[in-house]
């Protein structure tokens, strides 16, 4: 009766869409109404406050756009850059590269910076570009903050540093796509000028909602800003912003009224805690693919005791003994972690397997990974027993395949870590 | 608690975003799922196979792209058209004058062909137009099927004629938005190329798919329009529908299941008989407007022996007396109707009223005829006496403002007809 | 796909299961939940709290009971009864039949006062019977408030005045099934001793909670009444109030947040608001059927003047004709109107009609006046142009089945008392 | 702005009410209906058809009651015993104790037959009883499948047996509410009088239907039967059942849709099926709890080859080394597991401490049992890796409480089962 049917719950760990939370699922529940009457716009005006909150700026301008990632992407290099601009792109992983590729076919000038796929963007470069640009012929600087294809999150704090340094007045534009709402996102202090996310990532909405934020200079910038546009064009939403109608076109009534919920739920939750718990969550996630006994937390830990011997030894057995595709700690990204495979498994095996018969739902490698990692995304509406029974079942998958794991390893690593450190639910103390 | 509050149900007659099935709330009522998995391809194969049907065409290849309408505007100029080229596009009304200000915008040669708000497209002069282009620099002739501001329904296959008999070789482009799926649409036969719609009107979802079919010819002139365009780009479709995974980008799941349920319902019901339901709905309508004892219905129908007296002087009497914006009966429009209201009354305020009372939506006036038109949308999922319940309300909304309207007048000439004409629903006989 | 699948929206106009708004169809859409938790006996004192406010009542005990209005009936009968125990019970329709079934099944000696179907309880051998009655063999008085199967109300007031004024002690139990909501009731001021009503009918839930309300002296009696219960009893429910789990076994999660939210929403509008309402869309009613120009409302009324001419012999064509059930006005129900047809209409055929031509759902007459009477619910979250839906489909069913109604008379009936008479939306002002 | 908000799922193992899968969520997400209309006769006939399936019977006569299991005890009992009659009654648990307190309740001469908790009935009493009642004094036995209390579940095949050896003519009646459609169920074949289950249980519904099915044994016993009775009176049902309307009131509309899904989703897994994997889940369950080697799957499991050393004395570091309520392998019920803590640890700190840190939510120990034993129900629509995930929390949850068990350690042991012995789902190979 259904396309998916199969007993139980989807356990759903794919990057995005990721899993709504059942109060977003009823606020959606309902009938369409007139976007014109007087409640759309009384609720849009509490939604555009409000969502400046998860970009943490107060003067930033912010566009709910009905459109995917993609979109808001097109939103954010149309609004502010002419054809033949010059910009300085990261290539890290496979949606950087669809950035990077949708700008070039915006006919802009994109001067590309690659890194291995597991690193982060490679900012020595950018520096050197930037020293050299004293004639400032590099409009904008593009750069996907959380890579979803690698598990790579990129230091924003460092790239405003770099700009600054140098006085530069290029645009710094950040996709938030997988990060926002998830990972320590400062656009007013990191001198963000355009941000953008999608409804169907850390807000736990469901796909259709393509949010940009622009700061007062992108702003600026897009009244002069020759890109031929008119779905994505800010001019037409600032229009009805002024009028107090607020939408060019008609929105999603049931999205609206999504978002609505979801920050209710972030708020209530606290903006940082919601971080903190991605943080928490993807930290048991990195434990499960290799326990790592030197890391701060174990030499603090009471469960270390029951680790006092053969410590070295024992590390393939106490976790799956597998690598993290992100290459270096200061780029593990706290939203989805790409897990390496050995070179005798195909992981997109891994991904069927886990569908087919566990019911769970993992990411597939992209392009020049695709079959050597497999993807677990631990963003949204999540919380510690979710995400230990999809440990489990990669355990399981991971045997079902022919790798040795011994069966617990990691899901005992990922609660050692938790039991450890995930507090009270605020609301049940 | 809630941003519309108002006991009972909200009458929903804006011409869009309009009334949901409660089988499609349902249907949406649902988790976000990998779209990435086996499932949703399986599902999406359907859809593109069955959206077709609504268009009545087989070879055109349709796009369901997470947008509006607007957007689909978009996505129908810049995959066919190149910077410059020399369209013809009519200008009718307000949602024909969007497109035009979108087409000027996207920097194509727009040869405006206006008519007075409540007239159609002047095809006269399309004909002269076309007689005149031996050369064919017009490249693609851009018409709304049915302007939503002025309930005016131009005549598709007239168009068509005009094109064949000049054997002129421009793209024929349709914006079907309220009228695929409510009036009768023929892709094919019509010979058009680019057809367009959005989830929100006829097909009774929620805002945020746009849908759009390319004919061949549409196809091939993709390959070589140079519009810049990627979110609207027909080519990253075709590579995905090509590997069998059909999404360049991450789509709604809960559009998808709409998607398929409201083609299911539309399908249950009969394309042809949603299309003469619509029918039926709109000249109830216009009954009401203005009861018109000389058409057809009224010399055939047993309700005539109730007026065989004083037809003429009774007419304001048995009906609200009012004007249809729309000038013609060639141009009546199934999905919308336009009212004229007295120069004394204020056409906002009736909405307005109508809102803050009855719980009643209906459509401003839009730009020329703000102020002097409502509308009243029936279109969609809707059946008698949900109109009907609508006519009443503004039969007492116009009594409110100050209209003299004998109370009934208007619903009792629309029952008239739909006593007389409304059949069985096939499912319970 | 379904069983009722016809387009547009069903209209429920049956009294009982009534409409359930979408904000509480919103707040049922989830899954269960432990009822052990600290959240549901969090959220059950509120409702048992706030729940007391629709009996009007400070001092009785609300038990939410699992069941339905015939399990609310056996509850008040059980609890508070012993078998043998005499009692006095009005019949005049089939509600109050089914209850006196269930008395007499239980083994009281029940003393049934019958009027003819369309009058209310005969008060006066009530009275006769008190007197007669010093030694106080009569335990208990039952009476439906509201006859669902003839539109009758009966005056609790009075009831009270009676067994006031003998000084008796006879219990005071009221079934308020389709009166509680949505009539004027005062538990604590009539005096009555034990009160109930079920979900589906004017709180617009779904079926499956019988409210069963308590006097102190009601409860005092349940301590030594003899009927055997166990599923019913309220000493159970007792315990576990004492307890602070409240519940003796499972209670539908579901319906206790339905509840929360129907008396979120009542409270909003304001119980006397809503008390208000029905009243409106009842009188709207009763105008439908016979235009009644001599009543209060008419002599005040603007709309007079339309009406300056043979007031008498336009009565028939101004409005339906018909005859109301209910034999006096000071009967008149605010929450169902039994319609009765002329002898060469058979009434089932009415309702059969509207429902496969219309998707009307009108009420059958039952038992004796099956055949004769349709009935019409206007009760629970219900508005004007809902009901002026249900008028102008009944005007066709009417025509359909071959009742010479002037369409739209009745329709214009109701609306001018509508136009007269609705308030504004406090929330939209 | 919930009364149990928490990031994430909530982890519900309760043993009722279980999860509702999402599709039946969707089908009951729906605005009431005419319950006399032709519809949902429609459906009731196929629901009552279908739902026999269940109970593995095709003479029996369902009744689908708005109520919950413990009324669904009493129509079992009061449609076929009169008051005063013996029955012999095993006392094994929380819930036998109920049924038993509501038997002697409806003054039944009860011949209580009592176990220690953790034990199954006492089949040798029963013997012995039917052994002495030659004069058939015995009119019942009731029992209850599996006890929800302790995880017991008992044997029906076995009852059956020694009624058939001594020829009694007993009424068998049986609580299936934590069995059907969970464990191996047999109406016919175990020669079953009347069996009962709820719809929050194995079927993974809302509260508020009580499933009552009669042999006709039973519905013979029930036209003598002089146990009071209306609202659970068999008769009424069969009444409509002959007039094809088949409600005596009214029932929930919303879960007849459920009901309706719940059953097409069970069909479409094979009921079998839904049995096999309840016995799946329960075994890895116990796994968990103490790890045992000896068992059949471990002779013969590739897992074996993982602990070839030291099994004995690494029991209580590969498992958690708790003990299960239950007494004997014969009685491990497949729906709930009753784990017994040390006596140092109070496991209502367990439940407690699952659901303020994990959102976890386990059964409380019920009476004797009481601080005792904290219970894991694994029954309705679920699946390996939710359950996996309770099984990590409650290892957490341990650990929080003080208890030394090794993280990981039974999560890997019930991982190694379900991994061999988990098909593919059917519906994606």
């Amino acid at each position: 009766m259904d396309y998916v049917y199969g007993p139980g719950r989807n356990h759903l760990f794919v990057p995005g869409p990721v899993n709504i939370p059942e109060q977003v699922i009823r606020a959606m529940n309902r009938n369409n109404e007139d976007y014109r009457s007087p409640a759309i716009p009384a609720m849009t005006r509490t939604l555009l406050e409000d969502v400046k909150k998860i970009f943490k700026t107060t003067s930033g301008t912010p566009f709910l756009i009905p459109t995917t990632g993609t979109g808001a992407w097109e939103s954010a290099l149309t609004n502010t850059l002419s054809p033949g601009d010059r910009i300085v792109s990261f290539l890290i992983g496979q949606f950087s590269l669809l950035w990077i590729d949708q700008q070039q076919r915006l006919n802009f000038n994109v001067d590309v910076v690659e890194s291995d796929w597991g690193q982060g963007a490679n900012l020595e470069v950018l520096a050197s570009k930037l020293a050299a640009d004293s004639a400032h012929t590099i409009k904008a600087i593009c750069i996907v903050h959380n890579e979803t294809a690698t598990g790579v999150t990129n230091n924003l704090a460092a790239v405003r540093k770099i700009l600054d340094h140098y006085q530069h007045p290029a645009l710094f534009l950040v996709d938030g796509v997988s990060s926002i709402c998830a990972l320590d996102f400062r656009m007013d202090e990191w001198g963000i000028d355009v941000a953008l996310t999608g409804s169907q990532k850390a807000l736990s909405l469901p796909t259709g909602m393509g949010i940009v934020c622009a700061s007062p200079k992108a702003l600026e910038a897009s009244k002069t800003a020759k890109s031929l546009r008119v779905f994505f064009d800010w001019k037409d939403y600032l229009k009805f912003y002024k009028m107090g109608t607020f939408w060019p076109y008609t929105p999603s009534i049931q999205l609206l009224y999504g978002l609505r919920t979801a920050l209710d739920l972030i708020f209530e939750e606290g903006l940082d805690n919601v971080i903190a718990r991605h943080g928490r969550l993807a930290k048991a996630t990195r434990q499960v693919i290799l326990f790592d006994f030197s890391c701060d937390f174990f030499r603090s830990s009471p469960y270390r005791k029951y680790h006092t011997l053969n410590l070295k030894c024992r590390i393939a057995v106490e976790a799956w003994g597998l690598k993290n595709c992100t290459q270096k700690e200061e780029w593990y990204s706290d939203t989805v972690t790409a897990v390496v495979v050995p070179p005798y498994i195909d992981s997109s095996e891994i991904v069927k397997r886990g569908w087919q018969r566990y019911n769970l739902s993992l990411g597939l490698g992209l392009n020049k990974v695709a079959g050597k990692v497999f993807r677990i995304g631990h963003l949204g509406n999540l919380n510690e027993l979710q995400l230990l029974g999809c440990l489990a079942g990669v355990e399981m998958v991971l045997k079902d395949v022919g790798y040795p794991v011994k069966l617990g390893s990691g899901v005992g690593a990922a609660c050692a870590f938790l039991q450890n450190t995930t507090p009270l639910i605020a609301s049940r103390i």
